[in-house]
């Protein structure tokens, strides 16, 4: 076998795995947007056939032999790489059984379908036996995967989402963050004027959607937007990136918010070089890169005066009754009041850190085996006291709010904190290499962001890993400090 | 192994088959409805990936011994239909070598680009060659399946649409059905007020379908309704059935017509038993037993002046400009205006199935070697001059106007001609049964016609032939007779 012919048979795998990623995709968007609810059990069924399917493609024994002898190759940076990280999420696979992977995929499935149904009766205990298998499935997962990533089984879950990031360095920056954070709500502007008891036409919040995204470069010849009840972003195929936002009548505001917030994570999508499609380095290296972008766009962009100024004349065009009377900058100021509250998708940017460090130290105790998923509400109870200074009235509004844990995602949430710490280390070298951002939105140079990020960020996929990706594109390590920063500038007087 | 271990063994591996199948289909439903354009070309590689794995799934060696002890099993008369079912489908899939089914998935898909591309400058010399070896294939592939099924080579590919259909018994078939249509045609009423002209919003024709499917009892709690370039069907899973219709602003009868026949297919659907579901009988036994379906609703209820009646409050409410001074039968005296025209999928009920006997005819020769690809447009103009009187003035309105041989489907068509005979008995015994329809239809009793398809058709999946099912339901053999009748009956005072 030449080095040739290993690629080519490298090259033709991994695009049948890419494949397979892409249907699977797919199915997610479709349960969310057309599936009639009748469709839950049979949907959850090919979920896990299709999981089963790619596990056992992804381990198939005959590309062990291309594998080995590419990564002994003399290969471009970006074939070591490809090569690299194929392998990696090859290793991964193999340690897990393809029952387990089977088992934690319909568990999950047959468990976010309890808690649809359970959500909205606030009934924990219906959940609770179902969730317990997640869990447990979750943990003989992580042992499982150990060998191959972190110090305990929690950094094995980790490192699904977030490569190289482990609980011993995330412990300690929960810990400073959240030092840092309490004193700064206290100090944050509390009130604002507020946008709401108008009426916001629907079609016409999509239609704005639908502009905020082409004014910021999101190209709908190779993508879609649609509705859901909770917003997301998919690609179900190479050319093929969509997101979805959710609407209010009454407020504009989560919408806009949701589609700037998905948007980021599109365009990062659909900002991966060509040459990468169908290959292992056609995404981002980590769900943190992910969502550094998400977080750019929704909380740097999206809650700025400057941001509003440059669509006032579209949000005129659109809702030319609920802007009457309104400043432009008044979707702003909505967007900045910060309030401890009980949702964390509800958050404003000042406390949802303070969110998610109560997941990430919940979800660590669940996997550690220090903490029992019958004692999960009032342990989140305790911690929200602590944190937020509020209790939940019902673990509808509490424990059972995110869809992710009974969904098996466990070591997720920390990725949006990470998201937001490199958002704003992404914004300060921006800044310091195109000026200001209030002034480079206010003057519609929105694309030049966007091609900042394209050449910084976007177009290298996961050729590098993400801490050194966000240094090359930073000059730093990852900290506190630019967050810290942006959030005092933005909030303390 | 025993009886129950090889029962296991066999579910488990149809239930794969079936995820697979209705993730194929959801990747068509997305196609037509939200894919973006530019996620075309990544949509076909995951189609043909879909399609390999379910090959690979279908021929799998160690489903040999299950399938074997259970054929020699003594089983409930279900179980051991569900074997065979699998068993013929299996052995189908193992009579034709692999590369060869992908010769002619490929070959398909570039004739349909060509295709595409050349139908609208009429130029058929352009999709000749490509056509050719289209056919060239079919004819391989109908070899290679001969021994499954058939006593010449065109009848194994019919057996992929219609199992238990010979040419030997559709000639005849197709001959008699053409010498007592011609005169038919002749003596039919060829004019009608019309109700075009008017503006008929195409939210409000959307209403329209999901009202109709609501009344008739299409359950909407496991099926969808969207709008479509091309109507079609699926079944993207277990609970789970969908339907498209198309829209024109300046009249409602092709969305409401079309919508009425998906509908029929949807409804079968919705109706096998549900003790059938991821089996090999959770499908009709042919294609003329699923075309029965769409053609009664559509043709012995759509046309109809009482169905219209019927829904006359509806489309007064729904459209109450463009019904204002419109009888309320004037929409079915539109939808039954006979007048022989140039293209199948506009023609009337009347002169349809002379569209269908022209390609029975053409495919049959073009299979057989009797007609060349180059000779078809002038065999197509010749035969559409003798059977309907018109010559089309290019290939566009001509050979050129379906998709089907392009895409390799050959052995198809006389499905739909099939469809409308079986509706006809069908319709002949309901009406023994449980009255006149026009009164059953006025009397919105829609639900007893959809309880007797229910009870007599749908429950059964593929348990039966599609030639057994229907002697089952009707008491009789298929043959012209009831269609002729009912064409008579409705179409010649």
């Amino acid at each position: 076998m030449t080095t040739d012919t290993a690629w080519d048979a490298f090259r033709e795998w991994w695009a049948t795995i890419s494949d397979l990623s892409g249907v699977g995709s797919l199915l997610g968007w479709d349960r969310e947007t057309d599936m009639p609810p009748g469709g839950a059990e049979g949907r959850a069924s090919q979920m896990g056939t299709l999981a089963a399917i790619r596990h056992r493609e992804l381990t198939r024994p005959d590309v062990e032999e291309p594998i080995a002898l590419l990564a002994e190759a003399d290969l471009d940076p970006r074939r070591a790489a490809a090569v690299r990280q194929a392998g990696r999420d090859r290793r991964r696979a193999l340690c897990v059984p393809e029952d387990l992977v089977r088992a934690v995929s319909e568990a999950g499935s047959r468990c976010v379908t309890a808690w649809i149904d359970a959500r909205p009766r606030a009934d924990f205990d219906a959940v609770a036996p179902l969730l317990e298998r997640v869990v447990e499935l979750k943990r003989r997962q992580a042992e499982a995967l150990l060998p191959e990533g972190g110090e305990e089984p929690y950094d094995a879950l980790l490192e699904g989402f977030e490569p190289g990031a482990r609980a011993s360095a995330l412990e300690p920056l929960f810990a400073r963050l959240t030092e840092r954070l309490t004193p700064l709500v206290a100090r944050a502007s509390s009130d604002g004027p507020g946008i709401g008891g108008r009426t916001w036409p629907r079609d016409a919040q999509m239609t704005l959607a639908d502009r905020i995204a082409r004014r910021v470069g999101f190209d709908l010849e190779h993508g879609a937007i649609a509705e859901s009840a909770h917003p997301f972003t998919v690609t179900p195929g190479p050319g093929d990136v969509r997101f979805t936002t959710r609407l209010f009548d009454d407020d504009p505001l989560p919408g806009a918010l949701a589609a700037m917030h998905e948007l980021g994570h599109a365009l990062y999508e659909q900002g991966f070089d060509p040459e990468l499609a169908r290959g292992p380095l056609a995404e981002a290296p980590s769900l943190g890169a992910h969502e550094s972008q998400s977080r750019f766009w929704e909380n740097h962009v999206g809650r700025t005066d400057a941001f509003w100024r440059l669509m006032a004349p579209t949000l005129a065009e659109l809702f030319p009754e609920a802007t009457a009377g309104l400043e432009p900058e008044a979707p702003a100021a909505a967007a900045r009041v910060v309030r401890p509250s009980l949702i964390r998708v509800e958050a404003d940017e000042v406390t949802y850190n303070l969110h998610i460090a109560l997941r990430a130290r919940l979800e660590l105790a669940l996997i550690r085996g220090d903490l029992a998923v019958a004692d999960l509400p009032g342990a989140w109870d305790e911690g929200m006291e602590e944190l937020l200074g509020l209790r939940p009235p019902d673990p509808r509004d509490g424990v059972m709010q995110d869809i992710h844990w009974h969904d098996g995602l466990i070591g997720y949430f920390p990725t949006y904190t990470l998201g937001n710490l490199y958002a704003a280390q992404l914004a300060e070298a921006i800044e310091a290499e195109l000026g200001p951002l209030p002034a480079l939105i206010e003057e519609d140079r929105l694309g030049e962001v966007l091609g900042w990020l394209r050449e910084h960020v976007h177009r290298h996929g996961a050729e590098f890993s993400a801490a050194d990706l966000m240094r090359r594109a930073t000059g730093r390590d990852l900290d506190e400090d630019a967050l810290i920063a942006h959030l005092e500038a933005t909030y303390v007087g």
